[in-house]
C-alpha cells in the first residue's frame, strides 16, 4: 500500500515544500558556531533547574508528575502575567494560554485563524520555523521587505491599497518579529510600530508580534505593538527559549479571551506540568531583573566582539546591521551564494546559516547569512569571524 | 472587532462543539476521587525523577536545556524501540516519532491524514480526548459499537459493505483502543484482532491502535495490532504516562517512515530535550520488568477491591465489565442518568465520569459512568463504592 496516497491534497502539498533530509549541512564538532540561536552555555541555568526540581519534588512528591494537580501550573501563568505587567502589557488569566515555546503558539494560531484560502504577511526575511508553519497552512503568503528600521511598513501600505483597489482579498494575519528580528537583528521604529497598528485598523487584519528577543535590548526598550494596541488587533508571542532555556519548552501567547480559548482547544499535547511547575520555581527562586543586567550586559559585550570582528576582518564590499539587542547579526556580501559558500566556511571551521532558508522565494537570500553570537565565547567570534573574512575574501 | 468573524468555517465549527466553560462539575477536595485516570500516587516515580535530573545535569550540564544536544534525546528513542521489539514489535529510527503524550501522536495522525471530507470509525464509547480530536478535523465520524469482546468487528464489516455497495466514501481510518479500552476496560479477542486487520486490507484504511494500557495486563496479554499487521496498515500509539508519570508528556506513534516524518514535519512544538533526557536517565536507571510487575500487582489488586464492592453494595440492576488490565471499569445503570447522578454522587463524596462523555452522540451515554481503580487507595475504593450504592439505590 502506498501510504502517500493516503494524504490530503493540502498535506501533500505542504510535504512537497519538505524533502525529508533536506537542510544546511552537519557542522562539523570542531567548528566555531556561529550559525545557532542558541543560549550562552554560561548563562543556562542548569544548576539553578536542577535544585528547582529537587525543591519541588520534595515539596509537591507526585503532584507534578501528573496531568493535573501542581499548584505551580497556575503559579508559572500568573508568574508570566506578572512580568508582562511590569513590561507594560496587561492580560487577565482567560488571555494567555502557555505553550511550548513560541512555536507552538504561532502553529496554534495558524491552525485556527488560516485555511487554505487565507492570505498571510510575513516580514522578508523572517524566521524559518514560522515560514514553515505558515506554508504548512496557506500557499497565499505576501514578503514585506525589513530594512535596517524593522518592516517596511510603507510597502506593506501600497500593497494593501493596491488589494483594496482591485478587490483581491486582503490578509487575515501580519506576522512580525518587531524587536531584534530574527533573522536580520533590527527593530521596527516607533513610528513604524504606530503605522502598522493603524494599518491593521484600516484593512482588518490581525497582528502576531513575535517577542521571543524582547527582553533583550542593549540600550533603550520600544514600547511593544500589544502595549500600543487600541483595538485588540495583536496576539503577543514571548518565550523563556532566549533568556531561561529552550529546552524548557516555555512559551505563551496573549490575546483574547475567543482566540486564546480557540489555541487552548486545538492545543491537544495538553499541559506539560513537570517542565511548568519546574520552571515556576526557577523564577521564584530567582531574581530575575538581575538575571537580566547580566543577559544584557552578555550579549551587549559579545555583539560589540562580533562588529569589531566584522570591521577588521571583513572585505568592504560586506556589509550587515548593528543590532541594538537579540542574538543575531544580518549579513550581506555581494555577488556571493551563500549556500556554496557554507561548504567552505565549514572547512575553515566557522559555521553560519545561509540567508535563503529566511525567504519565501529562497533566490532572494542568495547574497545573504545570519550570524549568531550568542552562543559561542568571544573568543571563539572573534576567531569565527576572521576565518569567515578569509572565506569572504577568497570568495569574492 | 469581533474576532469570531477571522475562524474559518471549520473552526467555528469545532468551537461550536465546545463552548467555554462546559465540562463535569468541579470535584470537592474530601471526595473519593473515581473519575480520574491517573496512576496512583505511589506508583509515581517522584524521587526516582529527582534522582534522574539531579544525575543528568551534573553529567550533561547545559546540553539537556539547550534545543538539541543532549544524547538522551536519541537515547530514549532508543530505549523505547528496545522495549517496542521485547513486546514484539519491530521498528527502524525513522519509523518512530517521540510525542507528548498519545493524545499529542493522536492530533498529528488525524492532522495528515484527515480534511473535512474524511471519514473516521471510532469505537462508541471511546477516549474523550480522541473524539475531540477527531471532530476538530471532520464531521464524519462513525460509531462501531464496543462490548466485552472490544470493537465489534461484524458490526464494522457490514456497514463498510453497505457503504461500498452504495458506493459511499469509506472510512480513512479506524481509531481503536484494542487492549483495556478507555473507558470500558475491555480487551478485543484475537479473532476480532485478525477480523478487522483483515478489513483494514479489504476496504483500504489504517489503523490507530491506541495502546496507552498495554503493558498493564492482570494475566495473559494478546499480541498487538501492530505485531499482526502484514501490511503496513497500523499505526501503533504509546504512551509513558500510565506507566511512569503522565506530567513528563512522553508519548510516542510507530508506522512507516513516510508516515512518520509527515507526523514530524507538523509537530510544531519542537523536542522536549529536558523531559525527554530526564526520563532517559530514569529509564536507564530503572529495573522496568521488575516495575512492571509492581504495577500490575497494584492494579489488579485494586482492580479486584472495586469488583468485589461492585458486587456487594451495587443493586442488582447495574452491570458492569471485568477488565483484565488497565485503569477503568465500565458500568451501566439502567434507567439512570448518571449526568443528573453526579450532583448526587458528588454530595455522598464520590466522583465518577458521566457516559455521556465517551460517545459522539451523548444520549448513547445516558445510562453508563466509568469508574477508576487507578488513582484512590484499595480502603477509598471500597469506601467510595459504598457510597456510590446508595447513590445509586436511591436514583432508581
Amino acid at each position: 500500500m502506498n501510504a502517500g496516497s493516503v494524504f490530503p491534497d493540502n498535506i501533500q502539498k505542504a510535504l512537497r515544500n519538505n524533502p525529508p533530509g533536506e537542510w544546511i549541512p552537519e557542522i562539523p564538532k570542531d567548528c566555531i558556531r556561529l550559525h545557532c540561536g542558541y543560549p550562552a552555555p554560561a548563562l543556562v541555568p542548569d544548576e539553578e533547574v536542577k535544585a528547582a526540581v529537587k525543591s519541588l519534588l520534595e515539596e509537591e512528591h507526585d503532584l507534578p508528575l501528573l496531568y493535573i494537580g501542581s499548584p505551580k501550573i497556575l503559579k508559572l501563568k500568573e508568574q508570566i502575567i506578572t512580568r508582562l505587567k511590569e513590561r507594560g502589557i496587561s492580560v487577565a488569566e482567560e488571555e494567555l494560554l502557555i505553550t511550548s515555546g513560541a512555536s507552538q503558539a504561532i502553529d496554534l494560531i495558524a491552525r485556527i485563524l488560516l485555511d487554505e484560502e487565507a492570505i498571510v504577511a510575513i516580514e522578508s526575511p523572517t524566521y524559518m520555523e514560522a515560514l514553515e508553519i505558515f506554508q504548512n497552512y496557506t500557499s497565499h503568503i505576501i514578503s514585506i521587505p525589513v530594512d535596517k528600521q524593522g518592516l517596511q511598513t510603507d510597502v506593506l501600505e501600497e500593497i494593501l491599497k493596491e488589494r483594496k483597489q482591485k478587490g483581491l482579498t486582503l490578509p487575515r494575519l501580519l506576522y512580525t518579529i518587531p524587536t531584534f528580528q530574527n533573522p536580520t537583528g533590527t527593530t521596527m521604529t516607533e513610528e513604524r510600530r504606530q503605522h502598522v497598528l493603524m494599518l491593521a485598523d484600516r484593512y482588518n487584519f490581525l497582528i502576531v508580534e513575535d517577542d521571543a528577543y524582547g527582553e533583550l535590548s542593549f540600550n533603550k526598550r520600544l514600547a511593544m505593538l500589544k502595549e500600543m494596541d487600541q483595538s485588540s488587533r495583536v496576539l503577543h508571542v514571548g518565550s523563556l527559549s532566549k533568556i531561561v532555556a529552550p529546552g524548557m519548552r516555555i512559551g505563551w501567547m496573549a490575546g483574547t479571551s475567543q482566540i486564546i480559548h480557540a489555541c487552548a482547544w486545538f492545543k491537544k499535547d495538553l499541559n506539560h506540568p513537570f517542565a511548568q511547575a519546574a520552571m515556576s520555581v526557577y523564577l521564584t527562586k530567582t531574581d530575575f531583573n538581575k538575571k537580566l543586567v547580566t543577559l544584557r550586559d552578555t550579549y551587549r559585550s559579545k555583539c560589540a566582539v562580533l562588529i569589531s570582528a566584522l570591521e577588521k576582518y571583513l572585505p568592504e564590499s560586506a556589509s550587515w546591521y548593528v543590532p541594538e539587542g537579540g542574538y543575531f547579526v544580518w549579513m550581506k556580501v555581494p555577488g556571493a551564494d551563500t549556500s556554496k559558500m557554507l561548504t567552505q566556511s565549514l572547512a575553515e571551521g566557522v559555521s553560519y546559516i545561509p540567508g535563503k532558508y529566511f525567504f519565501m522565494d529562497q533566490a532572494d537570500g542568495t547574497e545573504f547569512l545570519r550570524l549568531s553570537f550568542s552562543y559561542a565565547g568571544e573568543k571563539e567570534i572573534t576567531e569565527g569571524i576572521r576565518r569567515l573574512g578569509r572565506v569572504v575574501g577568497a570568495y569574492l
